[in-house]
């Protein structure tokens, strides 16, 4: 990069995601200022920037529970433009509303385009981790901003599962989890398979085990995230029953809705590893380099 | 009206509005259809639509705690627009965010105009009933939409007041409030005053009553709304250490936030009274009619 300090962006925070922003700002040499937020007891929100910004502002917010945030980004985003900001990056780590990308029923809101729209309708540039896409190829399809990057967090927990485990198998919980597996086993050379999703009757989803020996391996169960931890939990208890040594699990984004945890846990799955794209007690390896070099490579192409 | 029904719009609402959808159904003659919603366990929401509608359509949704509620509407309103409607209808009988229309401190979001110009982009039409308006003249200054239409609570709530209070004298808890009193004052021919709010030093307000004798009178306090009732609450003991007979609270909107009543109660308010823009226990005269027939003015001018 040839930036100098003075072209760099200024990087706009909450106060909820205060550390990442740190980090973050710490990696790619930013400014940093946190939005003030005040919750009025009737529910509305009152947000406060910089009384001036300069001409690139970078936002971040990662959209775990997403719908207020959404609307913290219409009211930050929107008076960030009025303060002076000409170029608007969005920092969204996880983001949220990737996986309703067809109406499975007629007359179901498609949430993916939708908000999707929403999101570029507000920013010039948007930044994330392993966004679950499914049918649409890339994230301008879903985002159509100007600039879209999309990072990976499978090359740095495959860094970290080199450091942990001897001659580690990486097995995705389902065939969607393909793509990160083979990103995260291509690094290392790791032994890699994927389970298979099998459905009996309507409702019932089992998982099938990949046909190969896992007697006797360190199994890393790999995916982007993790929700509710079932289809974690049953692939776990399946390989431990087929004589895996040990099964630990790592995702990009630790979701784990209600009793997940508790949920891979009681399967006997050992850690539990994450990137800090979600602020969470399992966050192992934090995405602020590759980010902080992500805004640099969106600031010098804008 | 000449309008026949099958020119009527299709009213939309969510289940937990149903009842005042099945109200304002029955007055206006409208089929009605409830939006399905589901709430994954990672805060996404997934809303179902009929899956075809008509070219006329109105959505109820009650801005309080507003936040998902305007996400809700995203997703609804532009779904609606994929499955055939033209003409698309908010009935918002409470309006959020219409207090901050102006940055009060350098860097504050300007609410009222970017929420507005939010849902200007999702509707062609508002209705709502006594927004909060203060600096702007229109609703259509603060929601810039092609039609909109302001309703107000205070006639049904004067009609109520006389029915229940014998030669009752309306009071305004501050001067915001006057136009609301002089509506249902007019309406009835009731006596009337508003009171002042006095700042002491930065924070301290304290409500100075009007200079007019009020011992032995029957006082209604009304206003657009009550938040926290703390000014309502003060201008009742006040009114009842001035020899007022009794004083009673009607309101529009009964917002009330978090322990109101037991504030306003404390402060030995009898009855209080509301209009059904916000479902509420204290709910005693509906808008269903009023709401109805502007719709029905709004479909018939589209």
């Amino acid at each position: 990069m040839s930036s100098t300090p003075e072209s760099n962006p200024l990087l706009l925070c909450f106060e909820d995601e205060q550390d990442s922003a740190e980090r973050i700002a710490q990696a790619g040499g930013l400014n940093l200022a946190v939005i003030e937020r005040h919750h009025f007891p009737d529910g509305e929100l009152k947000l406060r920037l910089p009384d001036s910004l300069p001409c690139r502002v970078a936002i971040l917010r990662t959209l775990s529970e997403p719908n207020e945030k959404l609307v913290e980004l219409l009211l930050a985003a929107q008076t960030a433009r009025e303060l002076g900001a000409h170029h608007l990056t969005l920092i969204a780590p996880y983001l949220a509303y990737m996986r309703q990308d067809i109406a499975f029923h007629p007359g179901e809101a498609i949430s993916q385009r939708i908000v999707g729209r929403f999101l570029a309708s507000l920013f010039n540039a948007v930044i994330t981790v392993d966004p679950h896409l499914h049918r649409v190829a890339t994230l301008q399809e879903a985002v159509p901003v100007p600039q879209a990057m999309v990072l990976s967090g499978a090359y740095l927990l495959s860094d970290l599962i080199a450091s942990r485990r001897q001659k580690p198998m990486l097995v995705g919980p389902d065939e969607e989890s393909a793509q990160w597996i083979a990103l995260a086993a291509a690094r290392h050379g790791f032994d890699h398979a994927v389970c298979r999703k099998v459905r009996h009757g309507d409702r019932a989803v089992d998982v099938a085990l990949p046909d190969i020996s896992i007697v006797g391996r360190q199994v890393v169960l790999l995916d982007d995230v993790a929700s509710t931890g079932h289809t974690v939990a049953r692939a776990a208890t399946l390989l431990l029953a087929a004589g895996a040594a040990s099964v630990d699990v790592a995702v990009t984004h630790a979701l784990f809705a209600g009793d997940a945890l508790e949920v891979m846990h009681k399967a006997h799955v050992g850690e539990v590893w994450s990137t800090d794209c979600i602020s969470h007690a399992s966050n192992a390896v934090s995405m602020a380099e590759p980010l902080a070099q992500a805004l640099a490579q969106i600031t010098a192409t804008a």
